[in-house]
């Protein structure tokens, strides 16, 4: 149990601004006495005397059934519990009308709860946007009609007929124009340069000091936590309130900051925060882990959906992505809630246009079965990059957390972000922000595009066409944008503020696409000639779109970077709302993905769940070696003999020394120490808990009283003290594997049905146990990776 | 063990076309010497002496592992297998550079199983395409300058400049035109309808003949069957070339004669045919069950990406409806075979335009918020409808299955072929093919569209209009055609051709929706005033769009047959186009469920497994009651003791006589009869093949000698025979639950797992065994259906 090593964002040590709480449900399970504090609604039996607790069977002992924080829940029993309560409902509704209306509204509460996250995701997200847009504009200058309306809304009333000219309105004045009074010249160029400098370092300190003080899980992007938590694990407080409020108003100020980071990965555990306390509303929700948890599944499709107005993405990154558990009816329920998200934030309308999509594209021209080629080759670059970052990302990370680095987090970023500020603002193409800047190299060029990229030589039309010196300014700075946003997003991701990496690698992947492109239709424009052109690129015809090399490339960088398929196509092509180019962003997702797997399988999310420590049992990775269960569990051959409670023999006394003498989180309990014949599984928790409570509360109970796990008591001296009845804690179907069952089997059945230990017998006797931890080391061991990174249980 | 139980399409009796094939595997396994003739590659050891027999392990019996027909596969076992073969691949890879390069090969065969899945299909869903209009335009004429071209490829070259000028092109001559000279006149029409009579019962008579002659699994249209295969049953020539050759043919005719059915289900079962005899080329494929069961799955994708040429709501299709195991791998490939298959397609182009999508529409008007009033009234009657229809449906197959009609399926076919002729000519809406009038109904009426639906009188541009009397006209026979289809696809649905239901039901819900939508515009147009029109529906605005409620009609009578969601939506939008109307579909799908939900849970396709008793354990309904694990097992309390065998200490006689006596397919293996500890499982084929090939190839063995599952032979007197050593068939990792196990969590396990069966054990002890077939039986007891429904293994 070692919830103080937890460390998130890999700071050495943290102010934990909850300590009680996490400590005394720490000192719940390992004290004997700590649990009543928690029992304050248990007026109404405390009195009640012997007779009340007799059994145990009628009025469960508070505390028992639920978990310790960092410790990994049990969704068989789960499951299991639901099922119950949803029968006791059902069979219930046939009495009254009063119960009737019960099962009808649990069975709605479900859509009722996804209807509201999905409108409170949305709307947090349009607010997000829109103060992210306000701060991000306050960097370069200010609004004359009031300082709260961002650059655009500012001009909305202009009458400049074009945007270009808009622009330059006269109610929106840059820093050098309000200071100096002129935004020409040297000194204005300095002055908002400092300004720049001013806000961004302002902006980085407020979010970094934010989540250090008082929300220290509102860091990161939270997916390789939220893969965790969905997986089964429980970290709490990481989608609390606290947590919900800090990470939305320090992800405003990390994006405004000009940080290269992005919002779509921390929109996906918002999301999950909105998720998680509306759960609290609904009794069904607030008190299963297992249920909670197809809620969060459904809340990451919401995250996505909101971040990229993309809802079928969004689902689909859920179940590719983040999910462990996505039954059918969570498919259809995250897809309810993710166009319910996607509306509301289209109807608070942050972008500005109608329509629903973020990046829209339409591309004049179709393209050629050749240009496969050039894709595939962004493939290669989007894999290779992926594997270099993955790499490069997680040694600085592992930096962090082991050296002096890692106290300084407030340094850190100052740092950072002062490094940014400097070297962005010189180059317009790094100065602007990540979505502008994709947005730009998506474009098409038409004749009427005034920017920088579409500087040609204009002359036939449409068509290919020589490229002007404005253009090959472009590429040069496009290119040292590329290097600058190459090496500042692998120091930046994993800092102590909100950090995403979708918009930054889609950044990366966007750039070296339009260089490419813009090369290739040069090439093509001076080369009509060559074989390969020849028959679709004639002179005067329009055939190579660089934006749409972009487009490839941003999908092969992000591919290659998190190793999303499906969901990422379907995510781009909801994007840009360009279904005609499936293909091409397949070939190149493809070969990303291909070309960074053969470095190493993780995806950026893996390699971060491991550096943590998490006991994530990744579903994608099969289980290659030959071992068999005997091998992994529990007791070892050299060890001593598996620690085991009998069903009847034992007193209290016995039991507790052989709990104190162990760190198990539970005991099988077995007929008779000689036959070792399973009879049932008690929690360590469980165990201590009802003890305790039995010595306090049930008179006559002392050290010698018996532990009884048995459905009849036994015939006992007529002055033995009370026995302690406990058979209603024992699971009596614990999951049991013979000891020549492949390991490869027992991963499967770990996963599948989502266990937290199964014992192991030998043609009927009790040999030993396997934990998920048990696999996970095993796993690392197989690997040569060090069995002790994994942390918790 | 009741293979000739088994009828698909209902029908009473039918000529198995191949009583060899099933019957030889049927001998297999009941008989003790049929196993040789299916082992013609054994010479090499045939001769090798008893040495060569002694150690079992080194040189596995042909035919042990494999499965008899109509049984249900050990997903685990298959999988574990896999995992095995993979093992070996990799370990010996490092050995030499051939082994390498096998490694690289078989890594990529599951890609390029996919691409000729998708190649495949594709062309044949052209091919079917194609030859399916020229048959249909054969019913009413035929084309002068080469019987071979259907109307549209006749006049293609014509000079009219309008589409319906061009339709009365020269070259295409009506039946009247060719025989009596004319095309008008009462008399022409009735040779007119003579001839479509004529064709429609030569087509529907060459279907069922074809059918029933040569491949009687091409009826139908599989998906049931598909399903219930991808569980994990076995149904041999399911999936045959026979069986594909068969149902690409009869389906063009079936589709051609005008009945009322579709071609999107029976492309489905065509490409899932075309996998599984891909699967050949490809050893990784061929021998394993399991892996092959991806394929399929992926295949499933590959059929609705072709049908509706929707790749991504193909994908989601195999993944809600059709498929068991999906894991993310299958995702992918599904996905990349999905692309191929439509791109194939598409490049074939039967569509005759270049677009994607079926039935492209481009509406010119918004939604308004109000108009979820309508739609949602629309999901009522269109989940009403699925109820009934399921209900009718299956009532009319029952009624097949045990009566006299059954037993003439050609002359049922006849018949309703005739009738369905006999009114569908009159009524223009009737006499095109379901496709034709689903692409009218959706169709959006401009001023140029010369329809009968868009007769308005027409003044204010595009605004809603006052119907014209000509649509008065449209609308009485789109309700008449409304109550046709209605009655006609209950009985169409489920006979001995390759039917589909999704164009039909779409075709019921478009016309439902066309004259909601027709109604609600008229009643806008009249009533402006009103308070629900008031804002957005003025006088002079273009407010209602018809089109609209014809798509979200199809939808919503889609949803309540077959209780698709998401993937209905995305293949909606996918099949229109139309990513703004995702709302209006989703809350017609959504309440259409509902509604049939509230009629009975189960879709059609889930109504046909029951109805044919296949083993399929339906992923999606939750096991609701309170049944134990003993409650379920076998033997019951008051039968005889479970049948097994010892490790040591039984001979082959006893051994024979045990399996002879009772009729399971497998028995689990004890240390003794006393301790009744478990040791293991074996297979009751596995046992005879082995026991009767140690007899005949073995030196010594006689009914006398002992059969032995122990690791090590135990000390034996001298003279005893040698013992027949079987360990190596035994499976060390039975599956086993506690008795007090909850059989919803037993349920959960057999689901997830895979399981055919497993033992029951109480503190150690084996009690008992559960097989599918017997959860099956206990759930069909809870719901007071008959257990004796379930057929087969």
């Amino acid at each position: 149990f070692k919830w103080l090593g937890f460390k998130p964002c890999g700071t050495t040590s943290f102010l934990n601004p909850f300590p009680n709480r996490a400590l005394d449900i720490t000192l719940l399970a390992l004290s004997t006495g700590g649990y009543e504090e928690h029992s304050p609604g248990r007026g109404m039996n405390g009195a009640g005397g012997p007779t009340a607790m007799m059994d145990p069977l009628e009025d469960p002992v508070p505390g028992v059934g639920t978990y310790e924080d960092f410790n990994t829940i049990d969704w068989v029993r789960e499951k299991s519990k639901d099922r119950d309560r949803h029968r006791e409902i059902t069979s219930k509704s046939k009495e009254s009308m009063g119960a009737l209306l019960h099962r009808i509204s649990d069975a709605f509460s479900g859509w009722l709860l996804m209807l509201l996250v999905g409108l409170m995701s949305g709307a947090l997200a349009g607010g997000i946007d829109i103060s992210a847009h306000w701060l991000t504009d306050m960097k370069e200058g200010v609004c004359l009609n009031g300082f709260w309306f961002n650059h655009e809304h500012c001009c909305w009333t202009s009458n400049e007929p074009t945007f270009k000219e808009r622009d330059k309105c006269p109610d929106w004045k840059s820093w050098a124009e309000l200071i100096v009074g002129t935004g020409e010249g040297g000194f204005a160029y300095v002055v908002n340069y400092m300004m720049f400098m001013f806000w961004a370092l302002l902006f980085s300190f407020l979010a970094v000091t934010l989540v250090k003080s008082f929300a220290p899980y509102a860091c990161g992007s939270g997916i390789p936590e939220i893969k965790t938590i969905l997986s089964g694990f429980i970290i709490r407080g990481y989608l609390g309130k606290w947590t919900l409020i800090v990470k939305t108003i320090t992800l405003v100020l990390a994006v405004s900051s000009g940080l290269s980071l992005g919002k779509e990965g921390p929109l996906v555990h918002v999301a999950c925060c909105c998720a998680n306390i509306l759960c609290h509303l609904f009794t069904k929700y607030r008190k299963n882990e297992a249920k909670r948890r197809e809620v969060l599944s459904a809340a990451a499709a919401v995250g996505v959906s909101v971040a990229f107005g993309a809802p079928i993405g969004g689902v689909l990154f859920s179940l590719e992505e983040v999910s462990y558990y996505f039954p059918l009816k969570t498919l259809w329920r995250s897809f309810f809630a993710a166009l319910v998200a996607a509306f509301t934030l289209r109807s608070i309308n942050p972008f500005g246009n109608s329509r629903l999509v973020l990046f829209y594209v339409e591309f004049h021209a179709p393209w050629h079965l050749l240009e496969l080629g050039p894709f595939i080759l962004l493939g290669i670059f989007g894999g290779l990059w992926g594997a270099l970052f993955i790499r490069a990302n997680i040694a600085w990370c592992r930096r962090r957390k082991t050296t002096l680095l890692g106290h300084y987090p407030i340094v850190e970023v100052l740092v950072v972000a002062g490094v940014t500020a400097l070297v962005s603002f010189p180059n317009s193409y790094t100065r602007m922000s990540g979505a502008e800047l994709i947005k730009e190299l998506f474009n098409d060029c038409s004749l009427l595009d005034s920017s920088q990229l579409c500087r040609y030589n204009a002359g036939n039309g449409l068509a290919d066409r020589p490229a002007d010196s404005g253009l090959y300014t472009a590429l040069w700075q496009l290119s040292l944008a590329l290097l600058f946003k190459m090496g500042i997003t692998v120091v930046t991701f994993g800092m102590k503020v909100p950090s995403g990496l979708f918009i930054p690698s889609m950044a990366v992947g966007a750039i070296a696409g339009r260089l490419l492109g813009v090369g290739m239709e040069q090439l093509a424009y001076y080369n009509h000639d060559w074989a390969i052109f020849r028959g679709w690129c004639t002179p005067g015809a329009d055939c190579i779109t660089p934006g749409l090399y972009a487009m490839v490339g941003a999908a092969a960088c992000l591919g290659g970077v998190t190793r999303m398929t499906v969901s990422l196509v379907v995510i781009m092509f909801e994007l840009t709302g360009g279904l005609e180019y499936i293909v091409p962003l397949m070939a190149a997702t493809m070969t990303s993905k291909w070309v960074a797997d053969a470095f190493g399988r993780e995806g950026i999310y893996e390699a971060h769940i491991r550096l943590n420590g998490y006991p994530f049992l990744e579903p994608k990775e099969e289980f290659e070696h030959k071992s068999l269960a005997v091998d992994v569990m529990r007791p070892r051959r050299a060890d001593p003999a598996l620690a085991v409670l009998t069903q009847e023999g034992m007193t209290v006394e016995e039991a507790e020394a052989l709990v104190a003498s162990t760190r198990y989180s539970g005991f099988p309990v077995v007929v008779s120490q000689e036959s070792q014949r399973l009879v049932g599984f008690v929690l360590r928790r469980d165990l201590l808990i009802s003890i305790d409570n039995a010595r306090q509360r049930q008179e006559g109970v002392v050290s010698s009283s018996q532990v009884l796990f048995t459905e009849h008591p036994p015939a006992q001296a007529a002055d033995a003290p009370p026995p302690v009845r406990l058979r209603s804690l024992l699971d009596l179907s614990p999951f049991t594997v013979a000891d020549h069952t492949p390991m490869d089997i027992t991963v499967d059945i770990f996963r599948k049905l989502g266990l937290r230990q199964c014992l192991v017998t030998h043609n009927g006797r009790l040999l030993g146990i396997i934990t998920k931890k048990d696999i996970l080391k095993h796993m690392a061991q197989m690997a040569n990776r060090d069995p002790d990174s994994i942390l918790f249980n």
